[in-house]
């Protein structure tokens, strides 16, 4: 089979510390600039002349609060926190670029399904059809407290709600207006055929409707699909939904392992092996030659803050760290993780704080390749052929250097090595990465639930 | 007492057949490119060279589908129908301007406070300070229905409901973050002081609450805040937290009654009268001459589609205009208005449908002001004196044309009259309108909520 090139995106968040916690005092950093749109109008750009796939904007609607009890390490540190609507900054990023992709992460738990489908199609026109949804379908505890709720519904329990948010948002935007609905006949006044625009029945339970989708239809219809459900349960649900699927970064067989299962449970949901890519995150620190990538290195983490990083882990792991002293081992580690990247950390033995704050030297999970061009292209070429992986979920450190970096260094390395492309291809994001504008025929929610939908009379 | 500048917005809507319906058919009107991002940007170029306070972003979540016993009219026409959401419009119209407000309508009903709150103050931030809120607490049937209720709520407990929103969005944007939370300080690793930012209990009934605020203090923290409501019960609302409140366009003397009774009510509710701006809609055809712009009325005229106006007005007042002849009597006009435009086109006797349609030239209820540059300024000289009105939103017929003339001609007319800005007034659109960043202390949501409530321990 041809080599497939390289999928590439930046992994953001309309937030000062998102991954390399501390990162934010360098002197050279911007993510403290995060509510200004020139800093996201500038990045879409820069992003752009990179020629990445997408941003994608990550969420959480909740404060890490495990940590101490409360939120204040968090706050303290800004681990995620303040942090603002990703959404919003898709327009501004998308009026100065042509085709970069956009991965907007949205929880299913708060929103009502007939607002938000109305949010994405709009997006989905404002961008001329570079709209992507990442799924989430549970975030924090307090998100769901900041809802009324007294905490996050049953795990499984969550997921079938998902499901039937799925349900729901796919008949708004694949079967309430036909194709050739809208006309824009100027002389006869016919805007629209009524009798191609039918409202979406939905019984419930949960989120009944009966009403046609307020928007007509746009480039992609459905946004370009991102999942990253890793239990068993969440893994149907990616298999099913997704088009984009986030795989843990556990090393390289471990990665592969997961790799094959979930190609093969995508198979077996009934879906091509082709309509889908699977991507994991990386972050990476990059100089003209090793030496220097070292040097950069070392001086990054003269900022960061692994204890911040700690803030995070807690609410992934549901372990309060500031219990244990610092050599003392904490138990139940790796039963208590709901994180798998948490799972690989504590892989190769006991855990005590000291060796977890060792252990995030950037203040966060991700543990940065470091090198030359030549040795960073080389790495991800390896990944790629060890494990099956398509594609990248590139973590920043230093905003927006360390993206600037990879734009400069990185990426003319791939392209020579023709594992990069050397130009966007045409069309809407889900054109550009599986050349065909709309869900393909094997996805559930493609627009064939057309014909299984009842017209009014 | 010196005379006050008249406050200009533009009266927009992120569809096609906004309130003159038809005229999308108008071979030079481009509202069906409404989809298209640079349409907004360049509207928005268009309006800050006017030197507008405000574009005004209208939404609906239903079809208006009382007239013939469903949305069909309405679909064929594009009345409203199809309509994309406007808050995502915001973000690009900031991008290319400094100064343009936006007052973006959403409705209370359909979204949850804790990410509404966040939104909000994402563009806040976003704009740097140029964001405001057409607070709306009811929608048509079909939006409650698409939430899967039964149908709208009562429309007092819908007030109710509305006040306990508005209590809790107040606490996140003006209770939950200190203003010297905010620290930032990259030597310390200090972002903000935990002890500064606290939660928002809120007990409900429909919206309790835990959380802190997602989002740090923006410019403004709560939006410059819009209403409209025309009920009894909505003035009470309406004086209670509007700072800009809309009244229907009723003519001269009864304007003026309404402008005097939501005067004297605010006072009573504590509000200084100062910081309430009372403004009506306005559409407008003008041209150099009196002829040329009779001429272009005229041709306008031509494109109007006064029955697509009928489906609207069906929606407003619940009559299906559909079942009556031509020149039958609808009996009970009044008593079944809901809105009060509708009792004014039945104040002066009895209606028919081709009485309707003659009084809808440009289809729909504003009836236009025709004339050369001096003679529109002299109407609305004239409005501003005789009614006590602070302003005008300004409905678009032919898009962007009419904004477009209407910068072109009257706003230097206005301008040598002494009765409009010759620039921008610096600092946010709260600042700009009157004077002061932040809500006034007589309103019910400003910061000194903060000593009210008790900080965590």
């Amino acid at each position: 089979m041809s080599r497939r090139l390289i999928f590439l995106s930046a992994f953001e968040m309309n937030t000062v510390g998102h991954l390399a916690h501390g990162l934010w005092r360098h002197p050279r950093d911007q993510s403290s600039r995060y509510t200004d749109i020139d800093y996201w109008m500038d990045l879409a750009r820069l992003l752009e002349r990179g020629l990445f796939d997408a941003v994608f904007l990550a969420d959480v609607t909740g404060t890490y609060d495990v940590y101490g009890g409360g939120p204040h390490a968090a706050i303290r540190h800004a681990v995620q926190v303040p942090i603002n609507d990703p959404m919003l900054l898709v327009p501004a990023m998308a009026s100065v670029t042509q085709h970069l992709g956009f991965g907007v992460t949205v929880g299913t738990g708060g929103e009502a399904p007939y607002l938000f489908a109305r949010r994405m199609s709009t997006l989905d026109h404002l961008t001329r059809g570079r709209i992507g949804w990442n799924i989430v379908t549970g975030f924090l505890d307090r998100a769901a407290r900041g809802r009324g709720e007294s905490g996050q519904p049953d795990h499984d329990e969550r997921y079938d709600a998902a499901d039937e948010f799925m349900n729901v948002v796919y008949g708004l935007w694949e079967s309430s207006w036909a194709d050739d609905a809208v006309v824009r006949d100027r002389a006869s006044g016919l805007y629209a055929q009524p009798e191609k625009v039918r409202p979406v029945r939905h019984a419930g339970p949960r989120f009944p409707l009966n009403a046609i989708h307020l928007s007509e239809p746009s480039p992609q219809r459905s946004p370009l699909l991102f999942q990253a459900g890793a239990s068993a349960r969440g893994r149907v649900f990616a298999v099913r939904h997704g088009e984009c699927i986030f795989v843990p970064n556990l090393g390289p067989s471990r990665t592969a392992a997961i790799v094959r299962d979930i190609r093969a449970q995508a198979v077996q949901a009934g879906r091509s092996p082709d309509s889908l890519r699977l991507l994991t995150g990386l972050q990476v620190i990059v100089a003209r030659t090793e030496r220097e990538a070292q040097d950069k290195y070392a001086e990054y983490r003269r900022y960061a803050l692994p204890e911040a990083g700690l803030t995070q882990l807690a609410s992934a792991t549901g372990i309060d760290f500031s219990r244990f002293e610092a050599d003392e081992v904490i138990p139940d580690f790796r039963s208590n993780s709901i994180q798998s990247s948490a799972e690989a950390l504590a892989a190769d033995g006991q855990w005590t704080v000291r060796k977890l704050l060792a252990d995030m030297p950037l203040g966060g999970r991700y543990a940065p390749i470091v090198g030359s061009p030549g040795q960073i292209a080389d790495a991800m070429a390896s990944w790629v052929e060890e494990t099956g992986i398509d594609g990248f979920n590139l973590a920043r450190s230093v905003s927006p250097e360390s993206f600037a970096d990879f734009i400069d260094l990185v990426v003319p390395e791939l392209q020579t090595r023709g594992l990069f492309k050397h130009s966007y291809a045409p069309g809407t994001l889900r054109e550009k990465i599986f050349g065909s504008p709309r869900l393909p025929p094997t996805h559930p929610g493609a627009g064939d639930a057309l014909a299984k939908m009842p017209w009014p009379t």
